[in-house]
C-alpha cells in the first residue's frame, strides 16, 4: 500500500539478503520508521512489543524470525528453542502457531545447512500468499459492502462502515483484512466513510485513520464508547472487523471491545462481519470459550500511582452475534457446517 | 467525603460570603486544586469546561452561578441574560435548567435588592437538598446490592460492581449517586470491588478511581473495552451507572458508552441500574430519542492532523435493558407507572 505515494508491505528482507526490515508500529502515526531486525530474539520482542501486530502480519514476521534463526544456529534443537520463543510472544493470535509450524516442518525436512535459504523461500512464500489471501478477503468482502450499499435508502449515500482496532494492511503483509474490501471499494469509485474506533488501550484506531487517510478513504475516530450511539441513529451501514482466532462454530476472538460493537450491531439490526485469512481459523477448538485471552500490562491502560489497571487484549463475540465469516475462499456462516464446507482441509 | 483525610463539598461559598469555591476536576486526579468563580461568566466557563460536572452538581453550580449574577445586577433582565447563558453551557444534563428555573422563580417573587440574600440561601438549600438526595440514593442503593452479594454462590466473595464515568461524590455536592450505595456498604465493611471504566474521551474514569481510592474502596481500572469481557467472565456481579436525563418511559440518558454496558449486562444476565436524585427525571419527554446530545470538540479525542474526530457526550439506554432505576424515593422500575408511583409530583 502507498505512504507518502510510495508503495510499502510492512515486512520485506533487508538490502543484505539476512536482516529484516519493519514499519516499526508503535512510532506511528506520529513518525514512519522502518527499522531493522537483525537477531531472533529482536524479532520475538518486535512482536511482543506490538512493533509489529496483527494476526496475519506476527505470523509471517514469525516465519522471518525463523529465517534469523536458521542464520544464527541451524541445529534441530536452536530452532526449536528459536521457534518456542517466538510463539510465546503473543498466546491469542492462531496465526502465530500456524506459522512457525508450517516453517518448522520445512525446515526439519531439509539439513541445516540448507535450511537458512529453505527459510527464506518459505517466508517469501508465507507473505506473498498472506497478500493474496487479503485481496480475495477485498474481492469477497467488497460484494458484501456492496451488496449492503444496494439496499440504502438513498443509494447516493456514501456507505458508511465501523470499524474496530486496525485490520488494514499494517496488520496484515498488504492490503488487510477488514479494511481491504474498503479499499477496493473506494479504488471502485464508490463512496466509503468509515467510522474508526480509536480502540484503547493501544489506540490503533489511528493505525487505521491514518492508513486510510494515506489512501484517500474519508474517515472519523470516535472513542470506543460512541459507536453505539452512531448506530442507535442510523449512522452505521456495517461493521467489519478482523479476528486474531476464529473457532470451527464460528466465534469470533478480536481485539478487547469487538463484543460491544457487535452487541450493538444486533440490537439496531446492523450487520456484522468479520474479515480474516483461513490462517486465522482454528478447527482445534469447538467454541471461543477456552481461547487464551493475553492479559497485557496495566500500565498500557494508565501509570497513576492510586489504583490498579487490568488489561485483556482481546474478546470473544459469539457466533450468534456475527452475520458472516469473509474468509479468502468466500463468505461463510458463522457455523461449522458453513466453515467446513469452504475449508475442507481444516475439517 | 475525604480528600487526604479532611471532608470536602464540591462546591461552597467563599470566606467572604461572595464567591464560590470548587474543586477543579480538570486538575484530577493529578493535582487537588480549589478555584474561586468570582463571576456569572466565570461559572459559565468552569460548567462548559467541565472544571464542575456532573448533572446534580451542575444544577447547583448553576444555582450559585445565578447568586454571583444577583450581586453583578439583580434586575429582571440581567438575570434572565445569566440564566440563559448558564443554561446555554451544557444541553443533555436536565438537572442544569432544573436548578436554574427554580432558583428563577424564587428571585422573580422578591424586589431586586433582596435578590442577593435569596439566591445565597436558595442555592445553599438547594446544595443541601443534593446531598441528602444522594445520602437516601445510597441507603435504597445499599439494599439493592446487598440483595444481589446474598445471591452470589461464594457469599464470602467481594460484591463486583461496574460503573462507567464518574457519579461520585465529585459529580454531586457530596456522596454521589451511582457511588453512594458502593460509599454506604464499604462503611458497613461489606466487601465491595469496583471496576471503574477509563471513559474515554474525558477520563472520568480517573475522577472515580480516586475518589474510590480516597475512601479505601478497592478498584480498577479498565479499558472502556473490556467491561463486555468482564461480564462474560462471570466477573461483574452488577453495573450501576448515573444519569444525565432519564425520562418519563425509563430511558437513561448518561456518558457516552453506557449503552454499550447495558447491552452486554443484559447478554451476561448482569443486572444494570441507573441511581439518580429526582431532579434528573424529565417527564416533559416520553422518550430519550429526543433528548439534545451534546456533541462536544473532536480535539477532546485527539488532535492528528490526518483526520477528523466526533465527540458525541452522551447516548441513551433504552429503558428495556435497565433493571431498575434507584432514586432518592426508592426503587423504580423503568417504567412511567412506577416512575411516576414514586414521584408523583412528577406526573
Amino acid at each position: 500500500m502507498r505512504v507518502g505515494g510510495a508503495s510499502y508491505r510492512t515486512i520485506w528482507v533487508g538490502p543484505e539478503g539476512v536482516s529484516i526490515e519493519i514499519i516499526d508500529q508503535t512510532r506511528l502515526p506520529d513518525a514512519f520508521e522502518v527499522v531493522s531486525i537483525e537477531t531472533t530474539a529482536a524479532m520475538a520482542e518486535a512482536i511482543r512489543t506490538m512493533k509489529v501486530r496483527g494476526a496475519p502480519l506476527i505470523g509471517v514476521a514469525a516465519a522471518y524470525g525463523l529465517c534469523l534463526a536458521s542464520v544464527e544456529d541451524a541445529s534441530d534443537a536452536a530452532l526449536e528453542e528459536a521457534a518456542r520463543l517466538l510463539v510465546s510472544t503473543r498466546p491469542t493470535a492462531v496465526n502465530l502457531r500456524w506459522a512457525v509450524d508450517r516453517t518448522m516442518r520445512e525446515l526439519m525436512a531439509v539439513p541445516p545447512d540448507d535450511r537458512p535459504r529453505v527459510a527464506y523461500a518459505f517466508a517469501a512464500r508465507l507473505a506473498d500468499e498472506d497478500v493474496r489471501a487479503c485481496e480475495r478477503i477485498g474481492e469477497h468482502g467488497a460484494n458484501v459492502l456492496s451488496a449492503i450499499r444496494a439496499q440504502k435508502r438513498d443509494p447516493s449515500e456514501p456507505l458508511r462502515v465501523l470499524t474496530h482496532c486496525n485490520a488494514g494492511w499494517l496488520a496484515t503483509v498488504d492490503w488487510g483484512t477488514a479494511l481491504a474490501p474498503i479499499y477496493r471499494l473506494h479504488e471502485q469509485g464508490v463512496p466509503v466513510e468509515v467510522w474508526v474506533d480509536e480502540t484503547r488501550p493501544r489506540n490503533q484506531g489511528y493505525l487505521t485513520a491514518w492508513e486510510l487517510s494515506q489512501h484517500g478513504v474519508p474517515n472519523t475516530v470516535i472513542a470506543d464508547n460512541a459507536g453505539g450511539h452512531y448506530m442507535q441513529k442510523g449512522l452505521v451501514d456495517v461493521v467489519i472487523v478482523g479476528s486474531d482466532r476464529t473457532t470451527k462454530n464460528g466465534d469470533v476472538c478480536n481485539k478487547i471491545g469487538t463484543y460491544l460493537k457487535a452487541l450493538a450491531a444486533r440490537d439496531n439490526g446492523v450487520p456484522f462481519y468479520a474479515a480474516l485469512p483461513a490462517s486465522t481459523l482454528d478447527f482445534s477448538l469447538s467454541s471461543g470459550a477456552t481461547i487464551p485471552i493475553e492479559m497485557r500490562d496495566g500500565r498500557e491502560v494508565h501509570a497513576h500511582p492510586f489504583t490498579r489497571a487490568e488489561n485483556p487484549a482481546f474478546d470473544v463475540t459469539p457466533a450468534r452475534l456475527v452475520t458472516g465469516i469473509i474468509t479468502d475462499r468466500g463468505v461463510a456462516e458463522p457455523n461449522e457446517a458453513s466453515l467446513s464446507a469452504l475449508h475442507p482441509e481444516l475439517a
